[in-house]
This record gives structure tokens, C-alpha cells and sequence, in this order.
């Protein structure tokens, strides 16, 4: 079974909101196995609205919109699909009570332009929406469903995996799609594409690789007839990229680098600290987002100033006026010294140039320092970072968790100068 | 001037990306009076690519495709393009040479596949790409332009703007489309939409609420026919709106909240230092995320752990006895901790329980003290934020940072206790 998916509204055409509901429907859709190979736009224009469901209903099996369902005149949905299966549309009483009840337990009297939600072609289905007031719709033209969903996605989420994704489930026969993601650090993408290259030359499952800031995805897809048979499919070729590429892959689907870091450590008992110049807390930042990260990161020092670390960190005022506050020595400097004034196992010293001034013919913007130290060495690495401000803060972030992930992972940084 | 985006991409159809490139490239065609009518995302499908392109170009005056132009097999947008025109594929031996000087320069030898992305249809102009291997496509058919560029948005944001974005202005007539956006905070969307009801509205300029996470935006769009003519329209709807809610307004357009923040303290001669527990450094990362911020910006602490509380800040060990980590108390001793160890003129401290886990009837997720101290006096101000660990962590850290700019707006923090 395929559909098409047509989001409706202007503000979408504007480039005011981007279109998050499309992307996240799609990729639902494709587990349970409904291709997608179009998805159209168009703004709050009854004409146009009809032109693409139309032209949607010619190609695909079904349609599903999304937006153009609530109370204002530039809603016109309910509109659009009256005209596609040539119906009146009526008022749902059901839909009306439950509008005229909201109302009311608001102390408010639901005015006609709020029933207008409750209006529905009269052959369709209005779709419950708990969580606001218009309701979606339910057709079908020749056999063919025509959905329709609200817009604001705390509203248009729960409809779709409540209601609509069940039924379109229900409608499919085998072919079931599964992915899975494998997560990959310290690697080029056309590095690691040059080592499975043979496999991404498979045909089914697939194996794709997307490029992320800092890392290297790879994407399994398998379709098979089962889930059962979906998953085996995509655990034969995980073993494969594994057995060549296992030692760049820190996690799979959603998980990150920083929750691989923070896992890590909870399985070996180590605490953490940091310090951080350039990254200005983002380090701490991305590590916190973790839930139950507090059970091994203990806290950290933005030292954006050079007093700042000297007296919260101990670096020398010589190193600093030797080296400059960029400079291997410092970094050494930094996370040894974060790590013996904050007591942690693990003690992480970022500092650079994250630009966009500040640079230098010697040092660069997006030279960066990062030093890693345990109880027993530190070591620390020089690199140079390539974008803005915002992406040298974060590719250095990303290099400090690889270096502590590999780290941890070894039981120690010694390992690491080998990296 | 209309024209349709075609997105192109199978990444896109399975939902792993979000299509922000489209989102963006709207927006800017609105500004020089392009109209969007429709946009369409296809697969790496060389025939639905042909189907869109043609399907395009019959109902807009040009067509601009994103993505398709890389290296791989299943890039086919250029033989799309090209068949479309009814024309071969050519090497540009300039995009070609460039190809191999850049891969030379790396080492490598320019391989059949990368020099794929120097092909283009006869009749075809490459557009420049300094950002990555693959030119953009600049063709017409029956006087529309067909315009394609990659997908990467460090590439493509300025491929279209140095390249595509004023050859097109240059094909337009009048109607220009100009906006702006005014940025709220401290007030809510509702709140904000009520008191400019009848300005909402106004049919030319328009003004249009948005609710972001922590903010309110309202964007004024004017259309005219000269720029000029624009930009007055825009002043004059500008004016009325700060008469009413100006004490909200922090900036417009791209201005970030820490981005004024910065700048006001730049503009007082202040310095700004940090202590963060709950938010774990996000707070200091938004700062330095500001150029220029380390003018202004000394550093922070980020005290995870209570040891730290105490050992960095000063915080008494009996205040966090008696009243816990997350209390008035504690927020104040931080905020006031912070300013004297490390020697800020402003001292903020946050302290709070941002999930999932953590909470209690007494002091629920969400529960946050944000102290904001200056040499004279503290204000310690107790929130309850709704979402989810990284959602609680923005929400304080927007709300500090309210606190901090209408600080340093009224030249010191007395006045916020009437916030």
C-alpha cells in the first residue's frame, strides 16, 4: 500500500514553521509498511487543496493531510475533501456536543466559527482529538482512505498512532519495513562507506549512511513479510558492519554519544569533571541532558577567563603566559587540575578558538586542545575544527565524549594516544 | 513570480530527515516577492523526479529542486534535469578540474563517481558551490528557470543566497514581500494576542503570532511595491506594537535573548558570572554561543554534586541540610557564591529538579529557583516548568536570562522582585 501526504498551510509556504509533523508521519508510516513517494505542500487555498488530493488519489493508494482543520477562515480542509468525494458537509452532532461542552466548561459559549470544526463530509468519520478541538476526518473515495488530521502536533501524534496508523496497519497486507540505526564516531563517512561498500550495494536489507555533525550513521532496512523475519534480516547485517567497523560504533537508533559516555561510566563506576574554555558549558550541557547522568558526572568549570583558570583550576600563570591559554600545556593543565580540585575519576579540559574573532596565522579559529586525564595519565589531542562558532563548539564536544567513551571503554586514556 | 520547491531525497519520504532546507528557502523567496504555491518531495526516483519537475513547470513559473546532486547512484537529479530538457550530459571541464584540484589537494585522485557531480545538462550554467564538491544547476526551458542545488545546508543556504536568490529577484517586478519579527518574553501567547487583537487583524501589513519554547514571536509582513514602501509599512505596524508590549520586547529578527542579554551587558560595562545545577551548563553554553560574549562573560560553575555546592560556591552545608538543593536558600547562596568567588558584577544561580526522575509531592519536577544577585541585592524567583528534562533546562535558563536583560535594563536587580 502506498499514500500521499499533502500538509496544508500557508504559514508552511511562508517558511514561517517547518514541516516536523511530514517528516514524523513518514517515518511511521514506513514501519508499518506503507510507502510514501510523495509528499506535497500547499497553502490555505480551497482550489489547490483539491488539486493535490486529487492528483494524490490518481497516483497512490490514500491520502492523509495534515492541517487546515481548525476554526478560522483559512481552514479549509473540511472543505476540500467535501468537494473530492462530491458530498455536503454536515454537522456532526456528536463532534458539536463535545465542542459546545469544552466551551462551556471554559464559561464559554462555543460560537459558530468553533462548531465549524465540527462540520464533516457526510460520508466520513470524524476522528477523536483529545487533546483539542477539531476533530480529524475518515473517508474513502473508490476504496481509497482520505485522512485527515489537525496540524499542531500534540494533537496530530497521538490521532495518527491511536487511530489512523491502526487502520492503515489493518489495511496492509505483509511487507513489513524495520530499520535500524548504527551510531559511528572517530570516522569519515567515505571512510567507512570505502569499507562497506559491498554491502551497500545490498538490495534488501538496505544499508545507507547519512552524514551527522560528528558522526557517521548507517540505516539497515530491511522489508519482509513478518516483523519476526524483518528483525533477523537486520541482526545478520549489524553482525557484518560490526565484524568491519564495530570499533568506531558507540550506540544504535536514538542513542547518543553523550548517553553512551554517561552509560559507560555508570557501568564502570567513575565519576567525572570537567573544565571548559571554548565549549563554554556545552560539554556539561550535552553530558546533563542524560537522565541519571548525576550519578556520575559531578560538576564542571566554564573558565572562560584566564583568572578563572588559574584559581578555579590551578593552571599555572606561567603556562599560561609561556604557552598562551590555547596551547597543549593548558589543557593538560585544565583537566588534570579539574580533576583534582573537583575530585573526579575522569577529568575532560577543553580549550580553543571557537571564533568567529580571536584567531590567529598560529592559532587558528577551530584549534582546539582537549585533554583527557584519569588517576594514572592524561593525554591530550590537538585538532582543527572546520564551521561556525556553534559547530567548532560542538564538533569538540563530540571529540572530547569520543576520546572519554574510548577511554572508559579501554579502562583508561593511555589507549588513547594511539587514537 | 511564482515558483515550486521539489525536495529530493528517499531520506526525506522515510522520515529520517526534516526538510528545513524547504522551510528556509520559502521564507527567503517570500522576502523578494517569489510566491510559493506548492512544494513536493519525491525519492531518489528518476522518473518521479522527471513527474515532478514537469508537473512544476506546468502550473509555476520556474522550479527549484534541493538535494540529488551528490557523488552516488542514487543521486539523479541532474539526469532528471536533463531529461526534462531533452538534452545529454556533459562534463564541465571547470567543475571538473576543480573536482580534481580538491581532491588533489587531499591526496586522493578525483574518482568517477565524485566527477559525476561535474556532469550537467548542455544547456546548463554550473552555480559555484565553495562549500562542498557538487555546483548547483541553473537551466531554463521555455524561459522558466530550473534551478537545482544540494541538499547540505552549509552549502546550499549559500549557494541560494549568493546565486540563486538575486538572479531571481532580478526576474521579478514589483510586489516585494518584506518582515519582520518582533521577540517577546515574560508574557504569554494569549496574553500577548489579546492586547493586539485589532492589529492581528490588519489584512497589509500583516502580523502574525508564533509561540516558541520560552518565547513569543510576532511577525509583521508587509507587501508593496517598492521596498521602501515595505520597510515604512513595517515601521509604522513596529511602532504600535511597542507601544503596547514593548517592557516584553528583547529583540527582532534573529536576535536571541542571549544575544541582548550580552549586549546589554556589553553596553553597561558588566560582567556576568554563573553557577548552574540543574541546567547543567546550558545556560553558560547559550552565552558563548553570543561572539563576543567572552567580553562580558568570566565563566561559570556547574555543581552537580552538593560537595560542589559547597566547596566552589560556599553554599552552607546546613542550608542544603536544612532546606534542600532545590530551595530559595540555596538559589541565593549560589547566585551570591558565585559573584564573590569568581568575581562577577552579576552572579546568577539555578537550582532546580529538570527529570525525569528526582521529584517529590514537596518539590515536583519542574520546580526551579533562579537567583539573579548584583552588587546591591539578590532576587531569588521560584518557577514550575512544564516538559521534559531538556525542555525544563531551556525554560529556566530562558526565564534567567529574562531575568538578567530586564536586570541590567532597569541598572540592577531590585527591580525584578516586582516581575
Amino acid at each position: 500500500m502506498t499514500v500521499e501526504i499533502v500538509s496544508i498551510g500557508t504559514e508552511l509556504l511562508l517558511g514561517q514553521i517547518v514541516d516536523t509533523n511530514a517528516a514524523w508521519l513518514s517515518a511511521r508510516l514506513a514501519e508499518i509498511g506503507v510507502g510514501v513517494y510523495r509528499r506535497t505542500t500547499v497553502g490555505d487555498n480551497r482550489e489547490r487543496i483539491i488539486g493535490a488530493l486529487q492528483e494524490a488519489l490518481a497516483r497512490a493508494d490514500g491520502v492523509i493531510t495534515i492541517g487546515g482543520l481548525g476554526p478560522t477562515d483559512d481552514d479549509l480542509t473540511r472543505e476540500a475533501i467535501a468537494a473530492v468525494l462530491h458530498e455536503p458537509l454536515v454537522l456532526d452532532e456528536n463532534e458539536a456536543a463535545r465542542l459546545r461542552a469544552f466551551f462551556a466548561a471554559r464559561g464559554r459559549d462555543a460560537n459558530e466559527r468553533q462548531l465549524r470544526q465540527a462540520l464533516r463530509p457526510i460520508s466520513a468519520l470524524p476522528i477523536p482529538n483529545p487533546n483539542g478541538t477539531a476533530p480529524g476526518l475518515y473517508a474513502e473515495r473508490d476504496g481509497k482512505p482520505i485522512v485527515a488530521m489537525p496540524g499542531p502536533p500534540n494533537e496530530f501524534q497521538p490521532m495518527a498512532t491511536d487511530h489512523v496508523l491502526p487502520r492503515l496497519a489493518a489495511r496492509t497486507g505483509g511487507r513489513v519495513i524495520r530499520s535500524r540505526v548504527l551510531r559511528l564516531c572517530g570516522i569519515g563517512e567515505s571512510d567507512a562507506e570505502a569499507q562497506l561498500h559491498d554491502l551497500i550495494a545490498s538490495e534488501n536489507p538496505t544499508l545507507a549512511p547519512l552524514a551527522k555533525l560528528g558522526e557517521v550513521h548507517f540505516r539497515i532496512t530491511a522489508r519482509a513479510d513478518s516483523p519476526e523475519q524483518a528483525e533477523q534480516m537486520i541482526a545478520t547485517m549489524e553482525r557484518e558492519v560490526r565484524a568491519r567497523l564495530g570499533a568506531s560504533i558507540f550506540g544504535a537508533d536514538d542513542t547518543t554519544l553523550e548517553q553512551a559516555v554517561v552509560q559507560s561510566l555508570i557501568a564502570a563506576g567513575q565519576s567525572l569533571v570537567v573544565a571548559e574554555s571554548c565549549t563554554g558549558g556545552l560539554l556539561a550541557n550535552r553530558i546533563t541532558n542524560v537522565p541519571g547522568s548525576s550519578e556520575v558526572f559531578l560538576g564542571g568549570v566554564v573558565s572562560y577567563s584566564n583568572a578563572l583558570k588559574e584559581s578555579l583550576l590551578g593552571v599555572p600563570a606561567e603556562t599560561l603566559a609561556q604557552y598562551g591559554a590555547v596551547s597543549e600545556p593548558t589543557a593538560r593543565a585544565m583537566a588534570e587540575g579539574v580533576r583534582q580540585r573537583l575530585g573526579g575519576w575522569w577529568g575532560v579540559g577543553i580549550t580553543g578558538i571557537a571564533g568567529s574573532g580571536g584567531g590567529s596565522p598560529e592559532k587558528p579559529v577551530g584549534l582546539v586542545y582537549i585533554g583527557v586525564s584519569d588517576p594514572d595519565t592524561t593525554v591530550v589531542k590537538r585538532q582543527l575544527f572546520a564551521g561556525d562558532r556553534q559547530t567548532i563548539k560542538y564538533r569538540a564536544t563530540q571529540y572530547a565524549l569520543w576520546l572519554l567513551y574510548k577511554g572508559v571503554q579501554a579502562g583508561g586514556c593511555g589507549s588513547l594516544s594511539r587514537l
